[in-house]
């Protein structure tokens, strides 16, 4: 594992590292910050996971998000992987929402996309072994993520009860099987098995869980993407129904973008140092 | 002047419109943010312009600063304007440091640059005059910039007392006349008499200052630009020379990157607040 970007943010440190990686059988980034509480003796801090959208790397929540003075303030180391494998062996398609910068967070089935992408394996084992074997952190861990990423966020939270203190979402796809890009990637990375396709679909996955973790959601209504991609009403009639606490908030005038993130984002961080630090 | 971008922002509006200057002759994108006091009837708020570095676009600072959660907080309206001219009828060189992205808030007087390099009147001058015209603005202004931005804001300040209430820059190029990026700019913009480019260097123009506007200046330590291009001291020595006030403060650890810029900008908000709401 090596250290390529290393930058002062907030009082700490705002790093890029690249690594090999075993279940994506590629070399990937992913962004740590470390708050100015990494640096005391023995610290020990929880996580907060983000999972980025279509087209991402690793760079644009820490670049544009702002997140960093709230992790600041509240003592929360921050990891930002990259959104799918990379590099010249890794298969890919034409398109921003298949291939690369396009994993969905799943573990492919199909050829030829088996052998690498693996996001979901990545996210939920090799990640967090790796952050917490080699930096100053616990193990209590939250879950974020934005559209595609919001989607891995609430996938992945609601498939490991335990595994996460808190989860929440920005725009999230929250049924990806009822929807265009989730059909295309589900029936390209799974084949046509919808039976697949429903433990990778929080809408489906919110009728059978165990462990009631709330669910934070915030969803601009001037979205663009709102009515055909995300439709949050299909995971909000699914948590009621399963009596799954949801706090789904409409912000109006908010679109899609890093803006509306921007300004929101503090409210997660607080939403999540809360259950970390409890 | 038509409005090109519009995004829900920290309850406000980040908005980049597109219009043709008469100073520099060709089309031209700003930024505006606009706080939420904005929209209250009769609304008059001051205004913060930011001037950006080389490479720039009205882009870099609205997506990676984080200002306008404190200008939300403030009530202050931010404005961004481009670095250049811009379009195919511009004249431009190869590298970053010449041409496009880089007019170095001068307005040229040699050939070819003197037709459309002409960002120090167009900073001073039309943009103000359009801001003012409209938008729900008062006469209060205040200016800051980083790297090449520092350099213009602070030599815009001093040149126009009375103008502005208050300057700040984060890693600013301080003595253009004495680095190779102003003297390369300069011989090129400006020709080789060495008075013409004085009236464009922050340390020649503080020596004599009338109006002694506090310059506040943010400058990372481990810059990797501080020592060949900033060089903070020579602004340093000629204000203590001059009874100038101005509160450099060295940051330990910091580079040039945006990073800086995001951990600081909260404190340079609430300095330009302070003087445009007194």
């Amino acid at each position: 594992m090596e250290r390529i970007e290393h930058r002062a943010c907030f009082g700490g440190w705002q790093d890029v590292y690249e690594h090999a990686s075993g279940t994506l059988g590629c070399t990937m980034r992913f962004a740590v910050y470390l708050p100015p509480q990494a640096s005391e003796p023995g610290a020990k801090l929880p996580v907060l996971y983000w999972l980025s959208g279509l087209t991402c790397t690793e760079q644009n929540f820490i670049t544009k998000a702002g997140a960093q003075r709230y992790a600041a303030e509240h003592g929360v180391v921050l990891v930002a992987p990259d959104t799918s494998p990379r590099g010249d062996d890794v298969p890919d398609a034409d398109g921003y929402d298949l291939g690369k910068g396009a994993g969905f967070y799943v573990n492919a089935t199909t050829l030829p996309w088996a052998r690498h992408y693996r996001m979901y394996d990545y996210v939920v084992e090799e990640l967090p072994a790796l952050v917490e074997a080699h930096f100053p952190v616990s193990d209590a861990r939250a879950i974020s993520g934005h559209s595609m990423g919001g989607h891995g966020a609430l996938v992945v939270a609601l498939r490991n009860p335990g595994r996460y203190r808190s989860v929440s979402a920005f725009s999230p796809i929250v049924a990806p099987s009822q929807v265009p890009w989730g059909e295309k990637a589900f029936s390209t990375y799974l084949g046509e098995d919808r039976a697949a396709w429903a433990r990778y679909d929080a809408t489906e996955l919110v009728k059978a869980a165990t462990e009631k973790l709330p669910l934070l959601i915030d969803q601009g209504d001037a979205d663009e993407l709102l009515d055909l991609q995300l439709r949050p009403q299909l995971l909000q009639a699914a948590a009621e129904a399963a009596g799954h606490p949801l706090y789904l908030r409409l912000q109006p005038g908010y679109d899609h973008s890093y803006y509306f993130i921007a300004s929101f984002i503090g409210d997660h961080l607080a939403h999540h140092a809360k259950a970390l630090n409890a």
